[in-house]
């Protein structure tokens, strides 16, 4: 039996925290926020360092589909298969139905490893990922689900973190899994970052298909009858595989780690410190720059002025900013935002706000012709 | 002999303290800031109150006057004069030019008194203004200089004040100038306030064309003769009167208030409590409109969340603010301001660095097409 890694690739994500620059037609995976590659193409390549991957399975929803395929051809990658998910109903069904389609592509016998990556995250140094996932595949080969566990480097509040036992492995390249703990308060953070003991819970997953859907009839089994009989009545369309809507649409909307991996006994933590981050919230995307002297990050056309630790995103306008410090200032051809840097989350709020007022801003961008 | 009053408004401003709404091309007088008027139309409308006033004589840029004289049309007030400024001079050699104007343009020995308004002024009550106009010309028709001394609402430390000595006529309708103060410091500005003795200097003036010049001979004789060579040798142009750019470039640049009304024994100063206020920053206009209970004032589109002491003056986009206070937010096609209300003053700065960069955007708007 042949253990072939096959990427899986989470392309879900509706990214309201990043508006306006994300809407929910162009989510922020599929924006170049950094540089010329979208965060979809760049997980794509992350891919390439990867001993041994398989083409990937892509998870993403219906109203993307083109967008998604566009952006992967750019770069060279053909999908091994473009999953489209009827509806948004969190990474655990989708991760079933991920796992469903690499069964169903395989060998007799093989158990696919699978190499869970979301769409919206950011690795820096390539090698030390290729070494991390080298040995989860080792460790998803003996049946164990394995996280990704960042080596934080701060008493974060924004992340939900693991809580690893001592190691069992004489290199000391895994750890058991104690618990998985949601986001903490800032004493608490800084706590578990004192023991040593505990690590950022990236989202980044490694199991064998078999094993995650054993698990998952165990501990969410009204998930796996969901995304069996979606992926059961799946109808191949253009090139993407649509999952059967009301089959998909009977599965609760829950992630894999409250679904499977707070619960499953054979859950492990590799290390990862290969400069991760997620982009999460402007703030996350402005500590990404290295700012100016004054701790400004600008990306535009901006002119500061007695201006501190402010994060400018323009498009094609003159930003100018006088006397002010901590915002996130982003440009658009038809919205800005000023916010200031703490009120990351409260950017879904001005979302739903634009969605209760009927409008049409949070959905997709108004044309503007330039000449 | 008769004293018609000439009203002459000032137009020479740039106004780069409203920038990226006021432009070098479009000063903040020629712009609708607060209703359908621009501040031009709204100061040749408060002349309509004035009992016998003649028609104006205007002064502006060269640059401006076919916007000036378009505005004015539009609200049916044919000038007597547009007279041309080829360069900036500040306000003595303007007047200068105007009172020498005024005075060709009447009947032998008539003395017209000219009523000197800014463009940039906001009045809401135009019968008291009138009631102090009134006084204003009695006491300009006796020789004096006349400054109206706006009641002060609070200590305000961005205006000249006047010191005024004790009432001299029974009904206390007007009062002996002591003497003009720069921007005072909050202490001192709170014990002029205190004393009942003070009155803002609103930059508005009433006094006979004759006693001008001839006051002016006496305190700043190069701004006289400058003047007067400018206007002899002006060219009427298309309706516009183009005063000598050589001539005039010879004449200092200098305020009113310095070259004369500081300086002559003749003055006095009429009170007016009608609801003046100068439009000189992005926070005066704030101040002109009633907040909502956050205190936000908001012009245009926008969706505010947690935002408090914001004035947002939006064009054709949506503005959304999270997690914000004491700001300034302007929005232009081609240019967005995001400031601290506080920062008035430097938003010049901004205006010096364009410049600087040899950049268009404090000189004109960019055509930006929609569709």
């Amino acid at each position: 039996m042949s253990h072939p890694v096959v990427p899986v690739i989470l392309s879900g994500g509706a990214g309201t925290r990043l508006w306006p620059l994300s809407r929910e037609q162009h989510p922020k995976q599929l924006i170049a926020l950094l540089n010329d590659d979208t965060l979809l193409q760049a997980t794509a390549r992350r891919i390439a360092v990867i001993e041994d991957a398989q083409r990937p399975i892509v998870v993403c929803n219906e109203e993307h589909r083109f967008v998604v395929a566009e952006q992967l051809l750019a770069i060279g990658v053909t999908p091994a298969a473009i999953v489209l998910e009827p509806m948004a109903r969190d990474t655990a069904p989708a991760i079933a139905a991920a796992a469903l389609e690499a069964l169903a592509r395989c060998k007799g016998g093989d158990d696919p490893i699978l190499l869970v990556l979301p769409s919206d995250h950011v690795v820096r140094n390539h090698a030390r990922f290729a070494d991390a996932v080298r040995v989860a595949s080792r460790e998803a080969g003996r049946g164990h689900l394995v996280a990704f566990g960042v080596v934080p480097t701060r008493a974060e509040v924004g992340y939900g973190y693991i809580i690893a036992g001592d190691s069992t492995d004489a290199a000391e390249e895994t750890r058991p899994v104690e618990r998985f703990r949601e986001k903490p308060d800032a004493k608490t953070a800084a706590s578990w970052i004192e023991s040593g003991h505990c690590y950022w819970n990236s989202g980044m997953f490694v199991f064998g298909a078999r094993s995650f859907l054993r698990e998952l009839d165990i501990h969410a089994p009204s998930i796996r009858s969901a995304a069996e009989k979606a992926h059961e009545h799946a109808v191949p369309d253009l090139g993407f595989l649509r999952l059967d809507a009301e089959a998909f649409g009977q599965s609760p909307a829950i992630s894999v780690d409250y679904a499977v991996m707070e619960h499953t006994s054979t859950a492990r933590v590799v290390p990862l410190d290969a400069g991760w981050r997620d982009v999460g919230s402007w703030a996350s995307l402005a500590a990404l720059s290295p700012g100016d002297e004054a701790g400004n990050v600008v990306r535009g056309d901006a002119v500061v002025q007695s201006t501190r630790n402010t994060f400018i995103h323009g498009s094609s306008r003159l930003v100018a900013t006088v006397g002010v410090k901590d915002l996130v200032i982003v440009d658009t051809p038809d919205a800005v935002l000023v916010a200031h840097s703490n009120s990351g989350q409260e950017v879904k709020a001005v979302v739903r706000q634009l969605e209760r007022a009927g409008r049409d801003e949070h959905r997709t961008h108004r044309r503007v012709y330039r000449p």
